[in-house]
This record gives structure tokens, C-alpha cells and sequence, in this order.
């Protein structure tokens, strides 16, 4: 199957999964609003990068891709609550995402607090349902919980954001913006490869080569979007560029210069490739996949 | 021991654990702020009644209160980030809790927001870490994990808070006021009961007969809360009573009047009190505790 039918393949059964882990069960109901708030944010958009990287890493080491979903559902639901919390008022302020209206300016702000409260509530009870207990057994749904939550919590992404809105748009050492991204968003696409090694049964050696490649496409990733955000086709990407300069904010461009980051993304990029290749051989879906997001022009 | 002692003691072996849990790893960090926000709210307040229920009940089926610990734990961060969270501006908009300034006073909005994000991820790490493995074992963490996010999600505590806001003042029958309430604040008690039951190894039947009661003093314990706003007295409940009617907020005693309530909340400790003393004979930590909590004048 080629690269691009694939892809497209996995990002169905996501979405399919998605859709039905936010069905409320019992059609009208006096908490269906926050379903419908939560379902805006996470059904029907992004890349499904971390949902497809927690389901071709399980593949690429001999299992289903199925196995994954549960891991891959909940990461994509930590994603998307991460994001309707990032834009709320008190936050960023945001009232565009992905050229929709931000949650928020759809559904006021106290329901899309509880609807980012909700997913990220949803991402555990995925994690310790029936499906996913049937799917893995109890000691690798207890390990993808404890991946999932210090992934995303104070360690992880949440400490990132922490980092983000103290520093404010102030002073940062070159240091402390790395490892505020490392938090912000590398910490989960790190959990996706690994949860993806877990539902996979990898080797502690396969696990660990398997997360160098999650940390150098992790900032690469960054740096990608840092860059893009200069001179990307605001067509291709749904949203305005410069806003990074506008506000004053600081990234890997900033910090480093335009060339020399593009030369730092594009050595990630090909250490991955690297590490890719040494695991699964020179020709595989995720050979693919890495080259494809160091091509990525939007 | 004595009750009050012992009731003493539970408390102290609960707030020492959060402390330890909410403490930075590396000292001095970037993100220090959040860990003094989570802080902020956790430690040092509130009755923990749900960190007793799970101790006492994982006691009284003949297992250590300290194997119901990190549980204990988990419940008192998820109470706490719900606290935050609905203090905040675009929810009730509260300025004191327990005679404090809520977070957002004290701490803006945004970190008031990532620090109910953080206290509920911290729940998770807590049920999956090592101590909880080490303690209880794969099958009861994951166990533990399904029965808290069930609770505190959509058609739990987070369901009721969304049928509240929804409400907003406004009509609600007796039975759609029951449900919320039922939602909002007594599935985590009966979470609490429950987590208690699993790491104390109960048996189905025995299981069954604690959650009946669990639904018994939950919503009991509401009930009396919306009679002491009428007749408590200030100075023990360190907040101002009479604020249910002056917001027109649809209570127990709006519903029912407040003979009836008292009435129905007499009824459901005394039948809480048959099933303790089905469970475990007429004396008992938990009748103590049954008592107390009927006879509650703050």
C-alpha cells in the first residue's frame, strides 16, 4: 500500500474510534453540550501525527495497528484538550484554531473548560476501559497510563505551557527555550512512540532507540513549524504567518537564525531517518512518514 | 483508639503523602509556579472525607489504610482541581474558599487553570507510579484508574458540573436536580468507597452493600450542606450561610422544604448505619464516622 493511502487509512481509524469514545451513550442527555464542545475540538481536523505514530510503531514491531488505538485515541484527546485550554482567554486568547473559531467562541468559555477537563478525563477512562484491558491486558494499560499522564503533566507538556506563560514573551536562555518545547510539545509525541513500543511488546533496546527517533523528530517538528511560520504558504497551512514575529515571540528562528535552524531540523530529520533505518530497515511506513514530515510545507 | 484520634491520624498519613507528591522533583524549576498553585489549593484544608472513606473502607476489610494511600491521594486531587476550576471567573466566580481567597486570586487565571489541569493529570500519575504498582499490583491500579476517571468525567462529577452551569439558576425537576447532585458530588464519595473496596480485596456482595452506601451518605452529606447554608452557623463553617438564597440556587431545601430534607437526610444516615452494621458489625471506625457525619454542624 503507498505511503499517502495509508496514512489516510490509519487517519480514519482514529477519527472512526474517536467519534464513537464521544457519543454520548445515552442520545439526549442533561450533559450533552459538553459532547458536542468536546467533539468540535477533537473530531474532523488535525494531522493525527501522535495517533499515527502510536500505531505504526506498534505495527512496525509485529503487532496490530488496532492495538494501538485505544493509546492513540487518548493521546489525540490529551492533544486536543491541551489545545481548547491553550486558547482560552486567560491563556492566549486565541479565537482562531485550524481556521475554525477557537472552542471557546463557540461555546463560551465555561463549557470549553470543562470540555478540555472532559477530554482529558476521557483520555484515562480510554486507557482503562474495556476495549483497551481486552485489547492489552491490565500491566501494559497501567503503563500507558503512567507514560500518558507524566507525559502530559508537570514534567511534560503542562510544565512546558507553565514555562510559556511565565516567561510571557520576556527573557529566555537559549537553554530554557529548548527545554520548554522538550516539555511543551515533545514530551508527547515522545509518549505516542512510546506507547506504540508498549502495545508492540518492543525490547527495552528497541524502546530506547525507538525514543531517540520520538526526541529528534519532536524538535525538528518544532523547529519545522518555527520555520514555517516564516515562510510558509498561508494558504497551504490555514492561518496567517508572522504571527510568531508579531508577538514578539521567542523560537528556535529567533534564537538560533533562520539558516542555522533549518540546518539543525534538517540533521534531526536525517539522524531519524538513521535510527529508523537501523530498527526497521531502509524501506518502512515510518521511512516514509519521517521523510514526508521533514518535506512538510504546512 | 478513639475516633476523633484515629479520624486525626487518617488525616495526617493523607496530608504528608500529598505533600510528598506535589513536591518538585529538582527543587528550584521553571516550572516551580504551577507546583505552588497546585500546592496552594491541595494541602492543608478540607475535611478529606473521601481520603478516610477510602482508607477506613480498605481498613475494615482487613487490609493496611496505607495500601488505600496513593487512591486516597488521587481523590483529594481530583476534589481540589474541581474546587479550582469552578471558582474560577468564567464558572461561579468565587473570591473564598474555606475562608481563603480561591486560586485565581491569588495566583491569576492562567495558573489557577494549569494548576486544576495539573492536579487532575497528577491523580493519574499517582494511581499508575511505582508506590501504587508496588502496593497494589497491574490489575488493582488500572482498576483504581477506570473507577476514578469514570467518576470524575462526563457522567460523573464533570456531567454535574455541566448540568449545574447549564441550569444556571434556572428551572430544574426534582429529578433532574437529584441527578446532577447525584453526578457532581456523589460519584467521587462513592469513587472514594469504591477505590477503598478494591485495595481492600472486597468480594462483589460486599462491594455492593458499600457502594449502597456510599449513595446513601452522598447524598446525605449534600443534603446537610444545603441545610447548614440555612442554619449553620458562620463562625464553625468559616463561610457566610444564607448565600444558597440569595444566588436563587436550586438546593435540596428549595426542592423539598426544609423539614422534608431533613427528614430524608435522617432517613439516609440511618439506613447508611444498617449497612455498616451488616458489613461490619454495630461498632466500627466507619459507625463512628456515620454518626459524625449525621450529626455535622459545620
Amino acid at each position: 500500500m503507498d505511503f499517502e493511502r495509508r496514512l489516510a487509512e490509519d487517519r480514519e481509524l482514529v477519527e472512526h474510534s474517536l467519534e464513537r469514545y464521544t457519543r454520548p451513550h445515552n442520545g439526549s442527555c442533561i450533559q450533552e453540550d459538553v459532547f458536542e464542545a468536546m467533539r468540535y475540538s477533537l473530531l474532523g481536523g488535525g494531522k493525527r501525527l501522535r495517533a499515527v505514530l502510536a500505531m505504526e510503531f506498534c505495527h512496525a514491531f509485529g503487532k496490530k495497528r488496532q492495538d494501538a488505538l485505544p493509546a492513540a485515541c487518548a493521546l489525540e484527546m490529551v492533544h486536543a484538550y491541551s489545545l481548547i485550554h491553550d486558547d482560552l482567554p486567560c491563556m492566549d486568547n486565541d479565537d482562531l484554531r485550524r481556521g475554525k473559531p477557537t472552542n471557546h467562541k463557540v461555546f463560551g468559555d465555561a463549557l470549553a473548560l470543562l470540555a478540555g477537563d472532559g477530554l482529558l478525563t476521557l483520555a484515562f477512562e480510554t486507557l482503562s476501559g474495556g476495549e483497551a484491558q481486552e485489547l492489552l491486558g491490565a500491566s501494559r494499560c497501567i503503563e500507558l497510563v503512567r507514560i500518558l499522564s507524566q507525559a502530559a503533566g508537570e514534567y511534560g507538556m503542562l510544565g512546558g505551557q507553565v514555562a510559556d506563560v511565565q516567561a510571557g514573551g520576556g527573557k529566555m536562555t537559549r537553554e530554557q527555550h529548548a527545554e520548554m518545547v522538550a516539555m511543551k510539545t515533545g514530551a508527547l509525541i515522545r509518549a505516542s512512540v512510546h506507547c506504540g513500543c508498549v502495545a508492540g511488546d518492543a525490547s527495552a533496546e528497541e524502546t530506547a532507540s525507538a525514543l531517540r527517533y520520538a526526541e529528534q523528530i519532536g524538535t525538528a517538528f518544532q523547529i519545522t513549524d518555527d520555520l514555517l511560520d516564516v515562510c510558509g504558504d498561508p494558504a497551504l497551512m490555514g492561518k496567517n504567518t508572522g504571527s510568531d514575529a508579531r508577538e514578539n515571540k521567542i523560537t528556535f528562528v529567533t534564537m538560533l537564525g533562520f539558516e542555522q535552524a533549518k540546518r539543525q531540523a534538517d540533521l534531526l530529520f536525517s539522524q531519524a531517518q538513521e535510527e529508523i533505518s537501523a530498527l526497521f530497515g531502509a524501506e518502512s511506513f515510518l521511512m516514509d512518514l519521517t521523510v514526508w514530515l521533514a518535506g512538510r510545507r504546512q
